[in-house]
Formats: C-alpha cells, sequence, structure tokens
C-alpha cells in the first residue's frame, strides 16, 4: 500500500441537502491508493477504478489480473481509497480535535479532484482509458466523465448514478439513523467504535434487506457461500462484513453518496452534464437493484451521447459487484473487455 | 362501533419462527368489528374484510359505498379489527400485568379463528361471498381460505402473500428494531407510547423507504397530496401515521405478519394447503410493491386451482390500497366488482 499526502489544508466547498453553504477543512488531507501494472512512457494506458460506500480498494481486486479486462501485463490500474473509507483522511484516522465528530463534510466531487490531483500531478497522466466504479464508484465515475471529459475515454459507471433518487437519499437516511441513534455513538465521540455495535448492526440489517433481493433470500442463495442458515448468512456476511468498520467512517461516505450529483457541474442542468461527457460509456445497472434500479440508471443513459445499457443479470442485486458467484465476475469482466476493445 | 367478547381465556397455540413453542392466553380476549348493510335471511350475503398492518378497519372503509363492488344495500360487510391493533385486545388495552411487554405473540390463525367464531357463532353465517384483505389482509384471506375452504366462496388477497417470504421478514426486523432499540421503549414497558417517538420516527421512515416505490419519489408524487416537500410529506403523511400509534400494538402485529404462513395447515407443504382452495381467487399484487413483489405472489397463484393474477399498476407501490388516488381506488372496485360478478 502507497500513501502520499496530495493535499494539504485544502478548503473543501460543499453544499447540503438544503442548500446551506458548508466550509470545512480536511487538514494533510491524505489520499490512499494502490496500483497495479505499469504506467508507460506515453502514459496513456491507465485505469481509474474508484470503490464503493463501505470497505477499500481492496474488494474490488478481484477485477485485476492477468487475462482479465483490468490486465495489469496491460494497463496501470490505479485504485483510489475514498476520502472517509478509513485508509485515505477520515474521520477515525484525523486527531483531535478535528476527526471523529467533527470531520468536515466531504462530496464526490472532493474525491473526484483530489484523484484529479494524484492522476495528474503524481502521475503526469491526462488520459484514462477507463474509468469503472461501482456504486459509489459509479458516482465517482460519471462526475469524473463529467467534470473532465476530455481526459476521460472510457466510463462503465456500475449500479449507481450520476445524480442520486430521492428514494436512494431516504433509503441512505435509514442507515444514518440506525448509526446515529444508537446511545452509544455519543454525536461521533464514542471512544471505540465496537462500543456502537448496535448501531453497526441495526445498519448491517438494514443492508440484508436492501442490497439484495426478495429471490435470493427466497431461493436460499446464501447456502452456495457456505452459510448454515438464513442467521448464520446475517451474522456471517452482513454482521461481519459492516461490524469491523467506524461509524463515523461510514457516516462521511454515507452523507457523500446522498449527494451525488454531476448536475452541480452545470447548475442543476442534468441532462446538460451528462451531454458534457466524451467518454464511450456502458451504463450497467443490476437486473436486482432495489435502490439503483435499471429504471434510474436507463433515464441518464438516455442523456449520455456515447452511450450503452448493458443490465447486469443476477441475483445478489445490488451487491452483484462483490463478485461471491464466478458467473457474475466473469459477466462483469466480459463487459469491461467489451468496453477496453470498443475504439475511441 | 361494536365490541364483543366472543372468546374468554382462550389458549392461543403459536410457534416463533425459531419453531419453539409459544404458548399464551388473551384474558376476556375482544375482537373489535364494524359492519355495513344488513345480513339476508338466508344469511349468504356476507363479505368479510380484515385489515392491514398498523391502522383499524377504518382505512378500508373507503372500499365500502353505494354503486361500489362492496355494497352495503346489497352485501353484509364485515370489518374485523386485528388482534393487536389497538381496538381488538392489544398489548396497550390489555389491563397490566398481562399487556404491554407481556402480551403474548399472536398469529394470523389466531386471528382468523377469532372471525370464524364471530361470523358463525355471533352471525350464524356459513358462506362468505367474499373475503378481501390488503397486505395483513391478505394473508387473513389466505388463511381464511386454506383453513375454512369451503365456506369462502371468492378470495381477493391484495398486495400480500399466503407464506411470508424470508425477505420480508428481514425487511419487517428491521422495523422491529427500529422500535425496540429506543431506550425509551424500555422492553414494551414505557409509560406513554409518545416517549418511544424516536423509536416510532425512526419506523416510519424505513416505511417510507419501502412502502412506496422509487420512482414515486422521483416523480414527486406526493405533490399530487398537496404536500409542499419532501421533507414535509416525511413529517405529514409518514410520521403522522405510525407516531400516534402504540409500539407494543405495532410489534404484535409485526411478529404476527412476520410468521404469517398458510403451510402450517398442512405441516409445511405450500401447495397442498393452496390447493385446499376452493374459493375463485383473485390474486392482486400491486406492480411497484417492493416486499410483497408479482413475482411472489404470482409463484403463489400458480398453486392456486381456480385463480387468476391480476396485477395492480401504480407509483404508490405497496401502500396503493390507501387509495389516496382516485384512479387506483376504481382500478381495485372494478376488479372486485368483476370477481363478485363471478359465478362461483
Amino acid at each position: 500500500m502507497k500513501f502520499t499526502v496530495i493535499m494539504k489544508s485544502l478548503n473543501w466547498e460543499t453544499f447540503s441537502w438544503k442548500k446551506e453553504a458548508l466550509f470545512g477543512t480536511i487538514r494533510d488531507c491524505k489520499l490512499a491508493y494502490k496500483t497495479f501494472g505499469k504506467l508507460n512512457e506515453a502514459k496513456d494506458n491507465a485505469i481509474l477504478f474508484p470503490h464503493m460506500y463501505s470497505g477499500t480498494h481492496k474488494a474490488m481486486e478481484i477485477y485485476i489480473g492477468e487475462g482479465m479486462a483490468l490486465d495489469p501485463s496491460k494497463y496501470f490500474i490505479i485504485l483510489p481509497n475514498q476520502l472517509g473509507n478509513g485508509l485515505s483522511s477520515s474521520p477515525h484516522n484525523t486527531p483531535f480535535p478535528f476527526g471523529r465528530g467533527a470531520f468536515p463534510k466531504v462530496r464526490i466531487s472532493d474525491d473526484v479532484r483530489a484523484q484529479h490531483k494524484l492522476v495528474t500531478e503524481k502521475f503526469g497522466i491526462n488520459t484514462l482509458q477507463l474509468v469503472v466504479g461501482w456504486s459509489m464508484g459509479a458516482q465517482q465515475t460519471y462526475e469524473w466523465a463529467v467534470r473532465y471529459p476530455e481526459m476521460v475515454k472510457r466510463a462503465a459507471p456500475i449500479g449507481g448514478t450520476a445524480k442520486n433518487t430521492p428514494h436512494d437519499f431516504l433509503f441512505t437516511e435509514t442507515l444514518i439513523e440506525a448509526i446515529t441513534s444508537d446511545p452509544a455513538f455519543q454525536d461521533g465521540w464514542y471512544e471505540d467504535h465496537q462500543q456502537v455495535h448496535r448501531g453497526l448492526r441495526r445498519h448491517s440489517r438494514i443492508w440484508a434487506v436492501m442490497g439484495l433481493c426478495t429471490e435470493f433470500y427466497k431461493q436460499e442463495q446464501w447456502s452456495r457461500l457456505g452459510f448454515s442458515s438464513l442467521d448464520d448468512f446475517l451474522v456471517g456476511y452482513w454482521d461481519n462484513w459492516f461490524l469491523p468498520m467506524d461509524p463515523n467512517n461510514l457516516l462521511c461516505m454515507a452523507w457523500k453518496w446522498q449527494r451525488g450529483d454531476v448536475s452541480r457541474n452545470t447548475g442543476g442542468d442534468l441532462k446538460a452534464a451528462l451531454e458534457r461527457i466524451q467518454a464511450k460509456v456502458y451504463v450497467m445497472p443490476f437486473e436486482e437493484d432495489m435502490f439503483f434500479p435499471v429504471r434510474d440508471c436507463k433515464a441518464e443513459q438516455e442523456m449520455i451521447p456515447n452511450s450503452e445499457l448493458r443490465v447486469i443479470p443476477s441475483l445478489w442485486g445490488h451487491f452483484t459487484m462483490m463478485g461471491f458467484f464466478e458467473e457474475d465476475k466473469n459477466y462483469i469482466d466480459a463487459q469491461l473487455k467489451n468496453l477496453l476493445s470498443t475504439p475511441v
């Protein structure tokens, strides 16, 4: 893992849902990232692969390998970690009194601006062959394609939207409330994140409802992963994924997720924002996604000039990208291969 | 409103999700109900219309009126109130020490057995022209048609299933946790239900996510009801509906809802249970329902001998039955008219 300080005392300008101005400063802002492969001399073989809510770049490494679309023998693949994810500057790793409950609000566009500095200033890259990301990674992908259209040759937003929907906002709000309502949360000033385990568990269980789909549970697809019962799956998968995480970090990402919106680049005009995209785009929703449904993704795809809708079929719903089923991983990989082989 | 004591010290046999035996007694058990129209001499013009989670029979009265399918000039229409709904025997109206946190677990089949006593012993009715119900009302409808097949001529389960699904169980679990996690809940021994307003509000906000559909919010359909903003809708509709309710009452119904399953009549064999149905059945899911999806309802419909699938299209999702839009109410009414005019 490489860490680098790429911004010092940068001012982050953000606006909350209710439009009041918010300003904050992340002191000694750090962006953690990992790379695979080698940047060629022309510096034109780079791929950027930002990640989703919760977790780190690590979960996405399953899509990188020789013979796969993201082939490190061919491409220089950069996996940035989200601000707030626990590796990059985050509530839990920012020293008192600026961290934890006092960490500033961060936006998708803040991440993308930080990644832009990394890509251009650290690596001297001006062209990205592909920006690909899932969920909040899709939000970052869209932001890249709209904000720096001339840099992005291809884009694959997977299971996410360019402008978050009100329903998705409300869903995320229930996740936030699940955590903040735990008395142990103490406005973010808990001593140890494990004290907030009750709130984290509620948060995990809401994910269990919305993260997959009705049919996954009906068919007991969890048994394919070796879980012995539904309870075993709830504890062994969902709780096990979310409970080790820091509540403030999750809340930082959740706030950011709620407000993902490329139309902030064009005064609120989503169509104008999406028409700025020069990349060849595969819009890839999951057929069974409960909160980034195909319908919402399709409506955006239709506004993007050089784009195609490629629906991913899997009972893993929004969590298909975790690639637990080999066929899902292969399906997504095949789409990315196809996109990367499209001349632009 | 008529109240009647129809069962005294009845033993309720129930089994929890995890199959351990549970027994409880509702002392001086009361079933509250309201009737419309007159029972004819042959006692063969009765319709039973049980209700959904939360609320009372009152919310369903909009489907009763001259010229409508449920025409009180033609039919004797009985609207029973669920055990636990606040009018029938419920945690909040059962005297100490048997009420509140100590109220026994109740099943859909307990409601149906109580209603059966009302219908047969109080009114001497042996034939029901129609049993119709929405959501938990659909669960009761299915239970009626399976348990007393010879009595039910027609059945219209609307937006509900005969056997609850695991996903639906998990969704309901998040509603339960939203309430019980409020420290003011005190294991059900709060002094005043309004003390639990934080938990009730979280419960209401999860409903806001699952009770409608993504497109409802995207199109800001709430504006058709006169709400000025999304926030106004959350407070003015969802909070306003759920916050006056008693938490223990809601939890009583939620536990019941989770375990609705007609296959308890046939040793776990759902197909055998549904094949017992003699009624002409319209299975009526809502096209946009997020937790009783068409897919689940269709799978059951295909096991019912004399049945049709009639999907109800509306952006109100699971809450379409509240009939806020005149076209939805008319659509449902037309289906019921059609069903009632079908000779059986």
